[in-house]
């Protein structure tokens, strides 16, 4: 049993070395802490011709940009690396591949994406990947159904909900997406020209209703082994490429979280884009968020639903029909959780890039209320907007 | 740490000295072994006077009808104990008192209960407990609601979910209430004179795919600790007492079932009474149990609504509104189950007295049809029926 220390860069080097499953771990020379978080030192260990070769992170037990004040638990690294070497048997192609964690140190040594990019990245920059979205909705399908009730034995079910088990990480999303920007709150986190939007939220009892009816689903339905954070700066994208990383939030919930989640993210870049590209590139560009929803949800739905029909072990839950008919819930549930998604990034602690690098005050702004008000209406009327295509349809009412 | 042994009477007279609790455990002098189940060895320990003081019950690590060829984990006794000492917390008058436990031995001390009656005993002679549904609906509303994530801290809330996990009692309920009487299996068990009714469960997909939907939910929704078997037998009843025992099954499941199996027993015994009473007897008894239906949901859904209001500790889910929407989601999943007890009930391994001890076969299998018939309608039209009257209907317009 190691005990946690801080590791140096030449600690990172070392470890490596010794873990990294390279065929000549002598060649690594040096490290480069690249974290941009304040989470986790994230650590490049190059060799000696200055060819990045593989990734040490190390979870902090506190958050950096705040000091050593704000303690948050090392048992994430043993989360987030538990969940991706489970993603990984389920979707090796979509998800980094972990070589080697310690609990106690709180480290895993993983696979080197230096060839990728942050896809948020990409995206704030109008560089499109048309086969992301369709990769993205493959990693969902096959993690999502490889650790649901269809597949996992009961016993097996119950053993990994009680392995998964992460109070706090849990509680950081059960606060910001569910309570804070329904409420007054010193984290929450925007302009004073939206005080208007932002207390219309506050009062609005309808809205209320169905966010807690969402953060209840969240509290307590164990559907799969989530990624918890799927949003575009925790997926790295390259030429046909698509990697999940950063699963930190994992844990045993409603598969429309991470579908949400992910759908989301692509909506805030949808709002944010007249602020970073010329009206046509912008416009261009939001019909290609479009375009990626659908083929995201509909690729989803029907690699989830194929797997059923051919994969499902419960005795049960494999009669023809049921699979579809649970996937109209997790739409519906995505719809909702993409809807908390807009409102907690323009209101609440954590902004995005897409939104928040808008120079322009007042263009900014514009885009901030557009995203309170597509998630506002998409809360509400979740139950109501059947299919992707439904959904674009939606977003169009609404820009 | 004790070490497992089998129990005999001496055992459980020296064991009830030491843990039961009494001012003067001297006093006890002999023991008798009460249990008509085949999971459990139950001894009654009595004074010099022949008065019975207190309950000894050991969990076996088989089912015994079976000989020691079916093994049964002994674990259960821990996950029963644990359950009703937290039930007790929140319900001490409606709950057992457990004095004791050992999870190594698998024994519990408990409250003697000698001066009440197995509730479904007085249901079948036609003993009418006018106060006995409303105290149900009492039981279920404290101990579901205050081990909700209305009451509990979400991190209180996940470490309970973990400490109940409860994989091969609950893998009980799975095979026999939503697979067995679904399909050809040599655990079903019904007259052969109902086949054809048997066999239309088996082809009709419409019902499999809302059973699957139902074991979905029970799989995957961890809402409150429930007592995971509340059937009129695991309900000890006296003038003005209830008293709910035996929760070995008990998890954290949805609010539904638990509510869904005490309606179903209730009308099991509506089914079964014409069986056991004079035309006009059973129709008096067959209103007694429409009126303790509404009032069990009544008298919960009140409860539930009153305690939310009052002591609701998370921010999102104490919004005005979120409790009563909440419990039109209980009362429909209550329904489902209500229906998946009819029908299990009728064709599957366990029976019930209500029905089952009915002299004359073509009254009995009369009775199990109208079981079979009431639980597929149920089942299929859950959502259709928004209240205990509306259910009451129902139920007239199927007998």
């Amino acid at each position: 049993m190691s005990q946690y220390r801080t590791f140096t860069a030449q600690d990172a080097v070392e470890y490596a070395k010794q873990f990294g499953g390279l065929d000549n771990p002598s060649s690594l020379v040096e490290a480069q802490e690249i974290g941009d978080g304040n989470l986790n030192l994230v650590f490049k260990i190059f060799d000696a011709q200055g060819v990045s070769r593989i990734i040490v992170k190390q979870a902090l037990p506190y958050v950096r940009c705040v000091g050593e004040s704000w303690p948050l638990t090392l048992d994430r690294a043993r989360l987030e690396a538990q969940t991706l070497v489970e993603h990984y048997q389920h979707s090796p192609q979509h998800t980094v591949k972990i070589h080697h964690y310690d609990p106690e140190l709180a480290v895993m040594v993983m696979e080197d994406l230096s060839s990728h990019k942050i896809w948020r990245g990409e995206l704030i920059s109008g560089v499109y990947y048309p086969q992301a979205s369709r990769q993205l909705g493959e990693y969902l399908a096959h993690t999502l159904f490889h650790t649901s009730d269809f597949y996992l034995h009961p016993h097996a079910k119950k053993a990994q909900v009680a392995k998964y088990i992460n109070p706090e990480m849990c509680e950081i999303t059960e606060d910001l997406f569910f309570n804070d920007p329904y409420q007054i709150h010193e984290r929450n986190n925007y302009p004073a020209e939206l005080e208007a939007d932002v207390a219309a939220l506050r009062s609005d009892d309808q809205l209320k209703i169905a966010v807690a009816s969402l953060k209840h689903r969240f509290f307590s339905q164990a559907e799969a082994l989530l990624h918890g954070d799927i949003h575009s700066g925790s997926i790295f994208v390259a030429e046909d490429s698509l990697k999940a990383i950063d699963a930190e939030f994992g844990y045993y919930g409603p598969i429309g979280f991470d579908i949400g989640t992910a759908i989301g993210n692509l909506l805030l870049n949808f709002c944010g884009l007249p602020g970073h590209l010329g009206i046509r590139d912008a416009a261009a560009a939001r019909e290609q968020r479009l375009t990626d929803i659908q083929e995201l949800w509909n690729t989803f739905s029907e690699r989830f639903q194929a797997l059923a029909t051919e994969k499902t072990r419960d005795a049960a839950l494999s009669v023809p029909g049921y699979a579809s008919q649970f996937l109209k819930k997790v739409w519906t549930d995505a719809i909702g959780f993409c809807g908390t998604e807009l409102i907690r990034r323009s209101v609440g602690l954590s902004h995005v890039a897409d939104i928040d690098t808008i120079k322009d005050d007042a263009m900014r702004h514009e885009c901030l209320r557009h995203a309170i008000t597509l998630g506002k209406a998409l809360i509400v009327i979740a139950d109501r907007i059947d299919s992707a295509e439904a959904l674009v349809a939606r977003v169009r009412q609404y820009s």
